[in-house]
């Protein structure tokens, strides 16, 4: 079996800043970038233009931002599997990691596996249909785009970050609705009472997305009432999905700790996980900020900390 | 007084991505980047290729990353004011803020002043001498650098940051020496056993730099002998200044609360400060990682919560 310093588990911007680092320090990472189109890259890759990496003053398209961390990651001396990893063994020292072809024997591994945003599986939202052409699971990310100005948007879900996403996007439509299939949110009470309040704000109860339709970008939603049944066709110039995000740990089986919310635990402030010598970088410890700019800062916290922790156990001196 | 949703003070990577995702959720922050040089800017104005920003696999010029996150945040709507911050007064609500001559009052506040990494005043080290020209105070951002491949190098310094910055540099290096002031290290006792235990690390007890020379770039230091105050001259491929780092918090008048270091103290894994409202981004509040990916991270997450808290007070629907 390969014997390696360092592995790392991901390649989006967590994972591919952590491999510039590490491999830059002449740690010779290994990296698995996954397999199937949806893992390789991360989220970033079903994005287009990302307008707030800082750096691209003209924006960048997601997947060609995820390129040139690839390329500058390899150019250091970072190996890439192009597999997913589908076991690990953190019991034994050095731990073991398993793809859908190799296996690797390392001292150290960075978690930096992504999560995905939750998104209903109706018409229209696909790819290839309108995801991303209007239909999108981030405001922070996708709401400043000119497509959503002055438009009304919808906002599906009823938690906390929903009314937040809802409140922020009225800084740019005409007006949000905020859609929720029971008549309560989940929201906190002053959240709730905010988008209550709010003049541009409308919550539509006990309504489920069923279908988004357009021809280039999103035109229209169609909405039904779960009491009635009754379906209405309202016209639209977005849909947000604010419905969670689910780390992928899978593969993990229940060998690091996770919160509450199933995302990996770390040490805060740190990439720490609860294991020594496990580090986690980016969305799979990330339920708060799950920025591009945000997951590479973690890669790179990551990094140093694996560089660190090696060097104290006297590993690669 | 202009009156303010948000204000910045400071203009590295952290308060520039901070007014990236200030302006583009429309909070038109006014930004406080500093008078003179050696703050506009900071610390990245000091380097010149960085190699590990996420996003340049042939690298990028500090000065150029900046002036890229620059034009960024005021496309999206920053107002950038090139005075320094004089005073701050946070027991009023709104804060008020005091410049070289522009006095505004905000409702929120991003502290990203920095840190300078310290620095002996020796001759040879100055700007416009051999700093940056293998003279740096960041042995993890240029030891990767080729000017120090296979080089006899000088880090300075006695504490644990020290001997992980020696360690790091064996990498690269012909030879590491540790250049220590007194006859014992601060360093634990476990990394001062690694030092000393390196086949490419030698200590040297009882010295300080007194002068760097090199023509065009580094190639002797002149150290003394605290005890025989005898000095040598030796064959020197670069100086790594490992002697702490100074946050910039002497404006805020001790308003908020610091670390035992100094630096200025945030719930861990987030950017709120001791005062509601106020966060804090870079390296003002981090005394760790101090990378300009880090800060840019650290800057995001402020904005964010910053956006985020405006809109739990209902400030900015």
């Amino acid at each position: 079996m390969e014997k390696h310093h360092l592995v790392i588990i991901g390649s989006g911007a967590s994972g591919l800043t952590a491999a510039i680092y590490a491999s830059r320090a002449q740690l010779e990472p290994v990296l698995f970038e996954g397999f199937l189109s949806g893992t390789v890259g991360g989220q970033l890759m079903t994005t287009t233009d990302v307008e707030n990496f800082p750096g691209f003053p003209n924006g960048i398209l997601g997947p060609e931002l995820i390129d040139r961390m690839k390329q500058q990651a390899i150019r250091f001396g970072t190996k890439i599997i192009p597999e997913d990893v589908v076991q690990v063994d953190l019991k034994k020292y050095p731990f073991i990691i398993i793809g859908n072809k190799t296996r690797i024997e390392t001292e150290s591994l960075i978690v930096a596996s992504g999560a995905l945003a939750n998104r209903l599986d109706v018409p229209g939202t696909r790819n290839g249909e309108l995801w991303q052409k209007g239909v999108t699971a981030c405001a922070v990310c996708d709401g400043a785009a000119p497509i959503f100005r002055n438009k009304d948007l919808f906002v599906i879900g009823g938690g906390d970050s929903a009314v937040e996403e809802a409140i922020f996007l009225t800084k740019y439509a005409k007006k949000v609705y905020l859609v929720h299939r029971r008549d309560v949110l989940r929201a906190s009470k002053i959240m709730t009472q905010r988008a209550m309040n709010h003049p541009k704000i409308s919550v539509l109860w006990n309504r489920i997305l069923v279908r988004v339709e357009g021809e280039e970008i999103v035109e229209r939603v169609i909405l039904e009432n779960t009491l009635t049944h009754q379906q209405e066709k309202i016209n639209a110039g977005g849909v947000f999905f604010a419905i969670g995000h689910t780390p992928n740990v899978s593969f993990l089986d229940r060998q690091l700790k996770v919160t509450e919310q199933g995302y990996l635990w770390v040490s805060p402030g740190t990439t720490q996980t609860s294991v020594e010598g496990v580090f986690a970088a980016g969305d799979v410890q990330d339920s708060l900020y799950r920025q591009a700019i945000t997951a590479a800062g973690s890669g790179c916290m990551a990094a140093l900390e694996a560089i660190k922790w090696l060097a104290h156990q006297g590993i690669t001196e």
